[in-house]
């Protein structure tokens, strides 16, 4: 096999799933978050939030084994109650006493903790303080011309939001709430931020698997674990099956790239940092991305699909 | 999240991937494989081999960090022909003296070592011994009917063949030969086992990505990473477009099967073992196992990209 340089689609993974592949076994200085009975660990915390969370009483810090652990739920309250509770009150406390930029002083949406055996949540901005992992959905929509060709509907971000403001996005995405499924997720958000409605969306989207991603903020230094689970839709018929600004404010435009111009963004640098992990799955599925033309195929996929270092679901 | 038990497809996965996640950190008691100057593991051998195996003077063995050492090339011979030759000198000698059963007492075609830094190549039948990547590629043929139902074409293997006779197979597969790509090999072996002419399925057929496993054999306990590279070609137009019987009687019989029919048969034990993947990971991309029905989902699709103990291709 000649040597071959790389084409620099792992480089673009690596900005975003940046954390070592060993981070399980190696996660100094990080201290873990068990939620006792479980010992699994399910978040990752760094020092610093360590010493600057209002942790209630139901937390117990060991700086020598560097773990946090949630006590084992009273008998006479349920684990979730329990969890959830205690979640909140840690969550409050910094809220109030604005000790984390993070938390930007505002309360948000809740997410769940994929692992738990029980409901635990949390609210999303906080997740990420507690190194636990997050779920998203992406959906791609997409056309294909007469001929054959592949173009893809790419949303511009806002230039009001407050994270990676103007660049580049999938056609709808979005956190997974709590109680919800990733495909209440799309069928929310396509109608949200894409006003493509439930009855267009839900007989022609198609679940085609997940990305998993580990996160560390270069400049918070937070470890997340991200688990996006992808979606395609073909938007090849006839009529006005296409997205449009939706009413949230959160997209600027919709654009229909061709797979060679995202491509090149992408390189470039103008979509969002995860969205990239996205559009190289797409484009590997659809044939785009080759083992003949691509020297790191198989450590690309192997990437986009890394074990995470925390449970992603109960172990029963 | 509600206790959910698990379906039975990541078992599935594991009778086939059933090396430890762990295997490249704890090894023992395999011996590792080292081609010098390169200093990564490309392999994992057994004490048996490493006892049994007539090794030429090229290969150096230290039993107490348990490594085999392929010496550099002699400046005067290029790396490729000092490699090609060491290890067709051992499996030569090897088949000459009806050492291993996993020889069969016969040579083989070529396969590639995935990662060498220069093209290296050993007989098929050995790779495994020397416990090296193998490639294979496989193709799943499928029809969309005029109501969106999706029935996949299952070849049924030859009850003379060697390796998993009568079981149920994807619709074309083969190991890549070394001096081929993958889509070499799906298209010569279109031709040769289903009658598909490269005419019909080059402009067709669709690269989707690789699965990459690490299987353990319970009789021999030979180690291996295996890389296959999947194909989908959907065969709904009009006219002959069904694979028919080749010339080469491997297969017995195509079948066109729903995909309840596929996942049942599956579950019964009708497939060849690491078909398993390639179906699962099929019924995941086509939307027919969701995160909504499968609570193994995440996990199933880190598994299916699991990370190989040794690299895919040259480090330049």
């Amino acid at each position: 096999m000649p040597a071959r340089t790389s084409s620099g689609l792992l480089d673009l993974i690596t900005v975003f799933d940046n954390a070592p592949l060993d981070f399980e076994l190696n996660h100094d200085p990080y201290y873990t978050l068990i939620l006792a009975p479980d010992n699994r660990v399910h978040g990752y915390i760094h020092p610093n939030t360590i010493a600057c969370m209002p942790w209630p009483a139901s937390f117990s810090i060991n700086h020598t084994t560097r773990q946090v652990t949630l006590s084992p739920p009273p008998s006479n309250i349920s684990p979730s109650i329990h969890a959830n509770t205690a979640f909140q009150q840690a969550v409050d406390a910094a809220i109030d006493g604005s000790i984390f930029p993070t938390l930007n002083g505002l309360h948000s949406e809740y997410f769940l903790v994929p692992g738990a055996r029980h409901f635990v949540q949390i609210e999303r901005f906080a997740a990420t303080l507690f190194g636990i992992a997050t779920r998203g959905a992406h959906l791609t929509a997409y056309t294909v011309t007469a001929d054959g060709e592949l173009r893809i509907w790419v949303a511009r971000r806002s230039k009001t939001l407050h994270t990676y403001p103007g660049m580049l996005d999938s056609t709808v995405a979005g956190g997974v709430k709590a109680s919800d499924s990733p495909l209440d997720c799309i069928l929310a958000e396509s109608m949200e931020e894409a006003s493509l409605p439930q009855s267009l969306v839900a007989p022609r989207v198609r679940a085609t698997g997940v990305l998993t991603m580990l996160n560390r903020n270069p400049r918070t230094e937070l470890v997340h674990s991200e688990i996006l689970y992808t979606y395609d839709l073909e938007l090849s018929g006839q009529g006005d099956e296409v997205p449009r600004l939706g009413d949230d404010g959160e997209v600027e435009e919709f654009v229909l790239m061709s797979c060679e111009e995202v491509e090149k963004r992408m390189r470039a640098g103008e979509f969002k940092t995860n969205v990239c992990a996205v559009i190289i799955d797409f484009l590997i599925r659809h044939g785009k991305i080759t083992p003949e033309n691509e020297p790191d195929y198989v450590e690309i996929c192997m990437r986009l699909q890394r074990r995470l270092p925390v449970p992603t679901r109960a172990d029963v």
